[in-house]
């Protein structure tokens, strides 16, 4: 490690209690491994060490070639589980990024600087140090204490989390709380808390025509005019009014594709793929078989294939939303805004198993860029909110 | 040239006059040419021997590579020119060909098969022939007598027909009445004649919207939906009625394509790729004036390049109209339909030069098929049928 990346003492704004580096430390550690999807390079055996240091039953569960592991400390009450991957998203080119994206660093600005930096090594460095604390502090601690992690949630996502929950389904282990690391603040460290997620339903529909010469219309069937109308109508749908947590469901065309490029060839079919996110107003079946209804409304010669890529999740009002909020109130002064935007995350499959979900992590402006980076200081406090949350909880 | 290929002796319907197969024996050695276009393969110099043989004074145009010829016989008086093409398109798979598609036969039923013998070296061997006997007939026959011959129909059509047409333009070359030898006819020789073609006009259409993530549709513009309503108002405009001799002008799109092929994409652009084929009710101008103003009225980010393939050419009643209906009902006993369906041709061009224009040509069934083919006994009745027209004419 340079002298550029010693671990300078943040500065902790209003937190209470120990304001030691030692998140930084794990931070670094972490972001110094390029874990690439599915590649966990190391970084899983870094955090079971610290774990069973503690105290925590660790079993690893490799599915699929992927590296997962579920952690637990102690026998009895309530479950709640810190949630996470160690998998990154590709660098893209060095050459645009300001500090090599596996050499992590800490700026003159104060900026952590690294691939994974806010999604979420920051977040699995502040979950273990904040459970550390805990642990020193309650060492008989109520309730259960569990860690869900894996490498691979940027890919494919089949042998991650989504298998490591299948297993706790099928022995009935319970989980009541889940706190996923997963970079929820817009502006400033716990701005906003994610309570839910929509849905995410594809669609791939062909439309079939039949093939002609433009100068003889008469004698081909054109699917692109044949499906105009039947488009409009699903662009112009209202599926729901969402709710209070979620917005109107929305739908939208992704790719249209019909034509060889002849110019005077009427084609045989148009591929249209849609994509649904939608709210816990209506179902995946619901949406199915009103799309089939426009589409037969409409006298269409259509196949139609659907991809349920993730069920939607909310978290109402309960223990675990309240600990949250009043932890941030306690950490940062401010009442977080509970939001259900945004992509799908692990948490829809967590969800599955009946826990409270949230997610809760660093500011996500730079995810997935090149030059991710978080404020340093906001480690500390991260690992001091989800320490809160814990006390909250289970003191 | 095989047994197989000795020309048998046609049988002729209800012909008076000379009925030799002279205009049999000149298909087939037309056909013996492999003349995919843009290569001649020796065809116009046959043709241009049999010509300066009764007296036509040739002028060989070769333009950007391609061949072509003007030949005129007289000096005073009208033009009747017969046009046509000596290039033929390619030949397929020659193993699904039941005789090679270069080696020219008459079968046992009676047709004359081989690449271009409907289209159209079946013609160009009747017209010679045509003039022939009319020259025969009359060495000093009223008006003059020309043919328009190029090896660049089937393909790009640029240094063809086109140019020639420009030269002729460029001289003021007076040109009266023209017959194409297109294969106009549908089920008998003769049963349609072509007074005109529509035209064709083509466009792209790219609409620009705004990329962006399917789960934050308030971010992107979804070029797909926005351009649904316009697109379906374009097939839905009735852009006119048509008139006696053209059905309706019809809007066809050809492609569409938008997206890259990722689900969870708003794609940032679409392009349409569509085609008018239009009657003489309407101009280009004024379609591309209506279409801006559809897209306009649907407040569309768009750009729009338009191709004028062929303008519309119409001929009505007339002197040459007279006497083909004349012949066709003299020689084969039936009063031919008129029609200006199908793709474009030649004609276009040769329109512009104030001439009447018609196409007259073999049974169409089987141009650019394999196993292309024409009844051996059509040939003599075409040539009949050129050799009356003339008659009607110039007599
Ligand atoms: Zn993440
Ligand atoms: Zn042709």
């Amino acid at each position: 490690m340079s002298a550029q990346t010693t671990p300078p003492v943040p500065s902790l704004s209003g937190g209470t209690g120990q304001t030691s580096s030692a998140t930084l430390a794990l931070a670094l550690d972490l972001l110094a491994r390029p874990s690439v999807t599915p590649d966990d390079h190391g970084c899983q055996p870094l955090m079971i060490e610290r774990l069973e240091a503690i105290g925590f039953h660790v079993e690893r569960m490799t599915i699929g070639g992927i590296d997962n592991f579920w952690a637990t400390r102690g026998q009895h009450g309530p479950v709640l589980a810190f949630a996470g991957h160690t998998d990154v998203v590709p660098s893209g080119p060095e050459s645009e990024w300001d500090v090599p994206p596996f050499t992590p660093c800490v700026d003159a600005e104060g900026y952590l600087r690294g691939r994974g930096a806010a999604d979420m090594k920051g977040s699995l460095a502040a979950m273990i140090t904040a459970v550390e604390r805990f642990v020193a502090a309650h060492p008989d601690h109520e309730g259960r204490l569990a860690f869900l992690i894996t490498a691979d949630e940027e890919g494919p996502a089949v042998h991650g989390t989504r298998a490591v929950v299948e297993r706790l389904r099928e022995r009935n282990d319970p989980l009541d709380y889940c706190i996923v690391g997963e970079p929820s603040s817009t502006s400033h460290l716990g701005d906003v808390v994610k309570n839910g997620r929509r849905g995410s339903l594809g669609g791939v529909l062909t439309v079939r025509g039949i093939q002609g010469h433009v100068a003889y219309p008469h004698l081909a069937r054109n699917p692109i005019h044949q499906s105009l109308a039947a488009l409009q109508a699903l662009t112009e749908t209202r599926w729901d009014e969402g709710n209070d947590f979620f917005p109107a469901t929305s739908f939208q065309i992704s790719n249209v594709h019909a034509g060889t490029g002849a110019t005077n060839v009427v084609p045989g079919e148009l591929e249209v793929t849609f994509n649904f996110r939608y709210s816990t107003e209506v179902t995946d079946e619901q949406l199915r078989e009103r799309v089939a209804e426009i589409l037969d409304a409409h006298g269409l010669d259509y196949r139609l294939t659907w991809t349920l890529n993730g069920e939607p999740f909310l978290t109402p009002d309960g223990k675990l939303l309240d600990a949250t909020r009043a932890a941030c109130e306690a950490v940062t002064g401010r009442c977080p805004a509970l939001s259900t935007s945004g992509g799908t995350s692990d948490g829809r499959f967590i969800a599955t198993l009946g826990a409270q979900v949230i997610e809760l992590g660093p500011v996500n402006a730079t995810i997935h860029q090149v030059n991710e980076r978080i404020l340093a200081a906001d480690l500390d406090t991260l690992s001091r909110l989800y320490e809160t949350i814990l006390q909250r909880l289970y003191t």
